[in-house]
């Protein structure tokens, strides 16, 4: 373990976290996500994994250290339902609160058609399968900047 | 996910327990064993985890598809604490408990000082790093056989 480091963050995790840069997309998904034939088409190239926990806690270990990109208007999104697009469901409530947590102020997910979700994995730095056993626990997350003060 | 199965057991560790035989062991260690260095000098030889779960919820994932040797006294040992090897710790009751709901019994374990247990671990089949952050969350349980019934 390390210190101040969420314990959630394994060191594989920790070590794509780091590696990606500005712009770049990590996808947090859910335990039925295609998501190592996806992830083998990511930039990391191989499946991360942050087991036994639910999309919320996830998202809160990975925003403990990852700045979302403030370039653009909605650096999260969520899956959509599948013919509820509009649909909003407590695996999505729980996610957006870690989000407004890690922000400190309201910051709505948008959101993505199921297939269309699956084509901006693919492109992404990396896959991360949650633990999530509930359906539709699956997000995107655009990385940002964290820009020293000027000295 | 798979039908039956306990979802903590990931596609790794499922592979495995199925491909480890009669009389080969494997440690389930907790988040400070120096898991990775040892892991590599087991047969896998390579780091199996089961993150975010305790000992004692990772005990009960393996022992739900993992037969424990009847052919020894003691399939199940933990690591003993550094200076009071008879002191037991709330993990390893907790752990005890899953032993004994999987045998149906009382089947008390049996214990090993520390880098007795590096040099054990060393020869194990694999080594499960699981996500207990408390101490002497170390284990090792040797597997038995499931014999088909004469036909």
């Amino acid at each position: 373990m390390l210190k101040s480091i969420d314990p959630a963050l394994n060191a594989d995790v920790l070590y794509a976290l780091r590696a990606m840069g500005h712009g770049d997309d990590v996808v947090l998904a859910d335990m039925n996500f295609p998501a190592d034939a996806i992830a083998r088409e990511t930039t990391l190239g191989r499946l991360l994994r942050m087991e036994n926990i639910d999309s919320g806690r996830a998202a809160r270990a990975v925003l403990s250290v990852l700045p979302l990109d403030s370039f653009v208007k909605k650096p999260a999104e969520r899956m959509e339902v599948v013919g509820k697009p509009k649909e909003i469901l407590p695996v999505h409530k729980e996610v957006q609160k870690e989000i407004d947590a890690a922000e400190g102020r309201p910051s709505p997910m948008g959101s993505i058609e199921r297939f269309a979700f699956y084509e901006r994995a693919k492109k992404a730095y990396c896959v991360i399968q949650t633990g999530e056993l509930r359906g539709y626990g699956c997000f995107v997350f655009k990385k940002g900047v964290i820009i020293a003060p000027a000295g």
